[in-house]
């Protein structure tokens, strides 16, 4: 079966992207007003483009009446982190609501794991059920978690990509990669300020009890 | 067991109702997108105030205690109609998702039974799940269904309610009711045209199959 | 001079609808902010269609290079208030600014002097300066301010122009006409609400000096 | 004179932010509209606390009387960008601007000349006037632009100098300064690319040129 109204293919994908933004948005605008920390600071999301779609499933070889099935990121949600901890956290939220309002499909950990390109994200695939004037309907959608550097540097990425259709220069690549490390580097450093005010805090809480 | 922290106690309701807002106006831009007519115009939320719930629990004798099971108001939706007829086709959207992503808990029609004040709209209190950081919970949330003109009117007697404290004197209660008039024949003429569109469009169905 | 590049053409009107409805909806949140009544219960703003002007610029006989002197309504403003008195307290607002952030070019009462078709509401014509990525431009904008009942009428009407293409069959006409009577006699209900507010105010003011 | 309406004192501000930020978002979306790059990627705003208005003037010895005109940032904008380059770009957006909606009262270029801390961004303060319902005001705004990296680190200064109220210990500040060196490292390595990008695109127009 082709997909002739690609308008209405998409429509449960765009509802499920605003959906899934907004309870994103809510864990944190929940932990601020409690007082606590957010591990998560903005949450972006997006419909793939038609044109991607297909040039996605051509390459993956993936018929057209599969395109549901096995196109994994047609709705993507994108939540970006101070540090690199935070994204274990709310990956943890992610599995405390599994089976709850959306079933994890399956997790791929780019960050212990990274690319050779040197992408580095979380990402966790889900099924989540969604309600259309068409009925009822399960669609897979993407979560893609990772910290500020990181998705600066996937950014740059996408575009190049894009701009030499996948077949970026070798000089270009060995840039990237340094470019990956710099914003690795930033990641660390970040990391280790975030311990030096944990313990500071930790120090504070000795003194004062005291 | 009192509510010590309202802040707290008021965070569900309030993801409940960022998730409604969202889930209704995707009908809406679903429907547009297929070309389609919407019965919905536009649609609003709020949480109800502190000072309106425990003033709402103490007129029904509620329990602190018992304020999440007995106050169906504290998340309020609200969805606006052009015609009277739209109504019944939101009401018959919500039915169908009954058992699915909310359950309907009550019916409430006071458009065929309007209240004696002039008051006109449709009630449906559901029971929504809702996740949230310290876990998951079922809230009750109530849907008002209303046209413009009936919304017109609800708000001004609102307005006169909380000036007055539910005890608005006479005369302004007949200058109300005569204004409840006025917006129900303005409802009426409207649907009236409606019903002329509708046969327009048969003849012109008509004359273009000959 | 044709106009070759409409998304270009119409960008700095686009900018100016931003702009002018922040500035509309500053004025009620400043208001709310201080404890007073705002005049302006919403603000709304749009672009008309390409088809719209150009349909328009033929009627008129207007060139295509005039099109931006002479088209008045390409940026569209729309306040919405509750009360007819509540429209020349926000004309008067609109007045205050001439000469600063706006320039008024004219204005129209089609409430005192409506339409024989039965459209009431208050037109405004602006000259708006706007900075855009290829330098700055003065552009016309209209700022039409209505009750609700005036644009829910209003809605319907224009559905109906669209749907007839301007040819509204006389029945439905009178029709219209009749919707536009209930919709007058909605407003002058409320606005005699309105002033007994205001006299139950000034009693209680009395009283609470004794 | 005290300021004893803060709520008053603000509200120009706040406008004035929701007006800055329309304005430079607008840029954004009229270039990409245009198929050009946009050098802003996104603005943010905010009004500054009351509080931190206080400790501000009370480090700088400002009189509560003068706090409107030597206090600079209590409307804050923030402009973000991809790369360095673009920082440049955007500040001759605003210099463009100088005399219509805006007037530069003086720029800070803490990129070139970075600040001990580490801390790096471009500062232009504007007088810009504004319309409020108490009549027209000129008001002071920071417009801090920057690139990603530099605004990720500056959320981590602004973070831990308040946490530490403006004593960060010796160890931690020296973290800092590391993770500032990461950040202008990823932003130096990120430029390079862009270099790579404008090169290639010339070798290839030179190429198809032929």
């Amino acid at each position: 079966m082709k997909i002739t109204d690609w308008k209405k293919f998409l429509l449960p994908y765009e509802n499920a992207v605003e959906e899934l933004k907004v309870k994103f948005k809510s864990i944190r605008s929940e932990l601020l007003a409690l007082g606590e920390y957010s591990p998560i600071e903005f949450v972006t999301g997006r419909i793939k483009k038609v044109s991607s779609i297909l040039e996605k499933a051509k390459k993956l070889e993936v018929n057209e009446d599969e395109i549901d099935e096995k196109i994994e990121d047609i709705a993507g949600i994108r939540i970006m982190c101070q540090f690199v901890e935070d994204i274990y956290t709310v990956v943890d939220y992610i599995r405390e609501r599994d089976g709850r309002d959306m079933d994890i499909f399956y997790e791929k950990d780019y960050i212990n794991n990274y690319k050779e390109s040197g992408y580095r994200s979380y990402h966790v695939v889900i099924k989540y059920p969604i309600q259309t004037a068409m009925g009822p309907k399960v669609i897979l959608a993407e979560i893609q978690i990772r910290t500020l550097a990181m998705n600066f540097w996937g950014t740059i990425e996408h575009s190049l990509k894009y701009k030499y259709k996948h077949n970026i220069p070798q000089h270009i690549n060995e840039r990237l990669k340094k470019a990956a490390d710099a914003a690795f580097q930033l990641d660390q450093e970040m990391s280790e300020i975030r311990h030096e005010i944990r313990n500071a805090q930790k120090m504070f809480e000795v003194k004062s009890n005291v």
